[in-house]
């Protein structure tokens, strides 16, 4: 400390990198990684033309093996695709699989994620998985809960930016630890938003689900009675109603001209963008204590700690007889 | 973790006692005191026959040696006090003095306050210390910002549990950290709930100052863009305008029966006690996320920090030299 005075000139939001916060992840995946037996291998199958698929299937390869990790791609016909995961469901050296969506680009794609075993999907997308996390499901073995339960990357990783500014509070008991947050999530995607509302508001938040159809409140109720979340739709809401009383924004929409009003976002809030768009204007900086303008790089790292936490629930990892 | 389930039986309040949270600071105030090359040494003044006031000079005196520091006790004519001060200030031995007020009960004790010297007054109340906490101003040797100034014990301690509890957030920037908060002070006293008020929004907090008169906001304003708070008057705002929106609480009112409304606190908001009486009704703990009864053990170990801070100061300590 060398300022007599604090600063009040320029604005005082932290604008804080994904890269940054990747990184301080990524540290503890490798501590994680340290007590494993062996290097866990992911498995990654491409059964589409898309050339911006390749370059996410490349780009995980890279981050696999610069974290220590193995990949192995595989090109594959989409007819073949459901036999080859059924394949790998069964090969014990196949720690993690990954699926580039879209394959057909139909609901056939759904029946492709129920294909993929439960204890390899590192995307968290089972449907046992998906289950769990809307009930505040912790564990895959209860009565034992040695197990931990796989959670969707890009949900997670917003969860992992908000512990990383503290917006989790340490000093709160495990999984009420946004007791007392209010927050508001734009957009209600089943592949995002709506996942992430509800993990919110299971971990203690009293969440504002936002979307061009209205708003719904997610919560567990007064003094979180509940065991997990619960909805109601909250008529005549907008975003005028939400914003000024959110601690937390959380933008995921699409559309490149989708703006968010800064005048309606509170004071000292913390902004959070997880769209590939721009959903708040420049200004949110004179408004908000922390802005994250992305977070890609984030989900990558989540996608590690994923494909980690599988092997750690292997068997021979300790993972059911262990802690 | 074992639970399955978050519990969603009992209410999740957290009741953190004060003891506590002495421990902790104990713990930092001990590592700072092993720095040291000797022992502070604090000189009580008692100049009155309330037993009041001896049993507390002997608490003072007990701490003081549980914790490594040494402590004399004066029992001094009142008429004396001054003199006594002043020889006191010019005593290189005395590192901290403590008065145990009320003196004269008038006006003239306030004239002992600014008697002692600023150099050894752990109790913060030289007109100097004062004037730098209200202007945010927080070093006594500007520009070179080495020796810190000294802040009053109860106020001090009220930050320390905020910083405790994790209300302020650490991965803001120093003095900026509760930006984005707001607390509702319950009391406006000189002695304890206008200062605080003050600190607070010093801190980046917008401040709601409530007593019977009225609410004053503090705050910094707009992207905390005053280098100190400002206040206003809010007109015809009391805890029904306050409450609701704060995410913490504060309360120090002396009277037996004045009780905040419950039902007027947010859902997961702080509610800390500085009275001697209870201020929040037992169903407080049905609401809040962290409850807080009482800070007098905070208090006076906040009393030894600001002895190894006036030790710290000297020259002969780094104070002036060092950082």
């Amino acid at each position: 400390m060398n300022a007599t005075m604090v600063n009040g000139g320029s604005h005082p939001c932290k604008v804080v990198l994904a890269a940054s916060i990747a990184k301080a992840l990524a540290s503890e995946v490798h501590n994680d990684l340290a007590k494993l037996s062996r290097k866990p291998h992911l498995h990654g199958y491409l059964a589409n033309k898309d050339p911006a698929a390749r370059m996410y299937a490349d780009w995980t390869g890279k981050t696999c093996r610069e974290n220590g990790f193995d990949f192995t791609l595989h090109d594959v016909e989409r007819e073949d695709l459901e036999d080859e995961l059924r394949s790998a469901n069964q090969r014990d050296e196949i720690d993690g699989v990954i699926v580039y969506y879209p394959v057909f680009g139909s609901e056939r794609d759904r029946t492709l994620q129920w294909t993929v075993s439960m204890y390899k999907d590192v995307e968290g997308l089972s449907p046992q998985l998906i289950s769990n996390m809307y009930q505040n499901i912790r564990f895959l073995d209860p009565p034992f809960n040695v197990q931990k339960s796989i959670l969707p990357c890009t949900p997670l990783a917003v969860i992992k930016i908000l512990e990383h500014l503290h917006v989790y509070n340490s000093f709160l008991d495990y999984g009420k630890r946004l007791f007392g947050r209010r927050i508001t999530v734009i957009n209600r995607s089943e592949v995002v938003g709506r996942p992430l509302a509800a993990l919110l508001a299971n971990d203690g938040a009293e969440v504002y689900s936002a979307d061009v159809t209205g708003v719904q409140q997610f919560s567990r109720g007064s003094g979180l009675r509940r065991q997990k979340h619960e909805t109601k739709d909250l008529e005549g809401w907008g975003l005028e109603q939400c914003l000024p009383i959110s601690d937390v924004v959380i933008s995921g929409v699409p559309g490149e001209t989708y703006k968010i009003p800064t005048n309606l976002i509170r004071e000292g809030a913390v902004c959070i963008n997880f769209s590939s768009e721009k959903n708040f204007h420049p200004d949110v900086k004179e408004r908000a204590s922390i802005y994250v303008p992305a977070i890609g790089k984030v989900t990558i790292v989540v996608l590690l700690r994923n494909l980690v936490r599988l092997v750690q629930n292997k068997p021979e990892e300790g993972g059911v007889e262990g802690t």
